[in-house]
């Protein structure tokens, strides 16, 4: 079995069926170093349970999935997701605590759709930078990273109005880097036209708060939302996004978050393995070593 | 019944099933007075005789689709893929000789995906720009415009890697105007944070060759092909963008184009009747009067 990268991290919604203590049980076996968490999975176990068997696990952590869903008119719909945005915030806190050296306080942000009988994607943009001028000082004041996640644009109306890599950076652009920041995910940004120039901005603007690795293939599943494979099953061309994403100076762990129902019915083991051999063959002759620089 | 909108053309896939005698009765004769064709129809009657029958409907004529699909390495294949187009700019000329007055000499262009085995997309990118340079001298001389269609990013990968209007426009720039424009299809461009934008610019370059219209709905069903609405029926704000092509300078015919399989299994004189509801709710509204300018 090929030596995990020292900078794969295994997002937790790959091996979705596996509690936390499972999850990072099989991660840290593997040889894996670093994992990404998911708040259902952290609040099952409770947040102070979750951050002792993180800490025991010895393994980095990487981000928390997810914070957003803020395309809310104000009423008490969008306190009650507002208020859900504090916890989150203070759970990241905890986690990056808790983890190894190296553990990165991320929180990933998945915007939210249009509102719900609504047609105006415009405002329910706006609503999202006024969810971040409220939410960016309380991030700010526990040392939290908001890395907002543009998604594929097929996932627009009903998931996220985010919808590119450069929309994020002029979202995050009235915030501190070290409090807004993008996440760079291959499944999502893979067609852009625009994709080099933008992760080039984003490394001049200091904003890539993460990179995500899986793979697109075509046909799409019937539910597009399963429509994730490893890295090197599919079209996307990680050997240039890579290099970008180094050039553009991002040194962080590498997640790699795969939904998909045929892998997540296999053993979690196997999940972790096959994880393993996709990054090694499709991302790591891509990484710098350690300390390179171009 | 509503009346159909002077500006409402059918495009031929909405009612996929109906022969093209048929698609062009029906459309007649339910008081619309433009139609957009397909290859495969016009080929299953014969060019000659689809002008014929063109002719005799007294419809305009709004588009031919589709050419493209040069997504080829040189070799025997691309030589049959140039010569294909070759062919529909010249069944493009002879159908908008044949259309009543009014008549666009526009053929729809959709690029193709990435090449089978391959994961270079800027690779097949740069094919769109040299089949275009070849293509555009003849359709230059055919008195033919061929129309850039960025598809949804979905179908970036098996369908067209020209993916939004800014990099169709961007394809089209060496170009003259006349020769080369593009399409602005609210299905698949709706999302863009750049849209408005886009518009506007493709206004000032006169690059718009066509505009057509349906509706974004989710979820998407499980061929997402077939995932476009009659207008009104999703969540796209055909106002604001309707605004945007008119102030752009845009005042030809408007398509209504629909993959939809629950549609295509309707009586195709339903779909004209729900097609003409469907842009008079939802379109109509928002179209300047003719003759009249902001």
């Amino acid at each position: 079995m090929t030596a995990p990268d020292p900078r794969l991290s295994i997002n937790q919604a790959t091996i979705k069926y596996a509690p936390l203590a499972e999850a990072l049980h099989l991660t840290a076996g593997a040889g894996i170093t670093s994992i990404g968490l998911w708040r259902d999975s952290v609040e099952a176990a409770s947040l102070p349970e979750a951050a002792r068997l993180l800490a025991g696990s010895g393994l980095r952590f990487s981000s928390l999935c997810r914070g957003g869903f803020f395309t809310v008119p104000e009423g008490p719909a969008r306190r009650v997701a507002m208020d859900d945005n504090r916890r989150a915030i203070e759970e990241t806190a905890q986690l990056a605590a808790a983890g190894a050296p190296g553990s990165a306080a991320v929180l990933v942000m998945v915007a939210g759709g249009i509102p719900q009988g609504s047609r105006d994607l415009v405002g329910a943009r706006s609503m999202v930078e006024d969810a971040l001028a409220e939410l960016a000082p309380e991030a700010q004041a526990a040392g939290v990273r908001l890395a907002l996640e543009p998604l594929h644009p097929m996932y627009a109306s009903d998931r996220a109005v985010i919808s590119t890599l450069g929309q994020a950076l002029d979202l995050a652009a009235p915030f501190a880097p070290a409090v807004v920041g993008v996440v760079v995910d291959t499944f999502h940004v893979w067609w852009d036209p625009e994709l080099t120039k933008q992760i080039a901005r984003a490394g001049q603007e200091d904003r890539i708060a993460s990179y995500q690795v899986c793979d697109w293939q075509t046909p799409l599943p019937a539910d597009v939302l399963l429509a994730r494979h490893y890295p090197g099953d599919g079209v996307i061309d990680f050997a240039a996004i890579t290099a970008d994403v180094q050039e553009a100076g991002y040194r962080g762990d590498i997640e790699v978050e795969i939904f998909n129902q045929e892998i997540w019915d296999t053993p979690p083991g196997t999940a972790i393995a096959r994880t393993i051999e996709g990054f090694g063959s499709a991302v790591s002759p891509h990484l710098l070593q350690a300390g390179a620089r171009r």
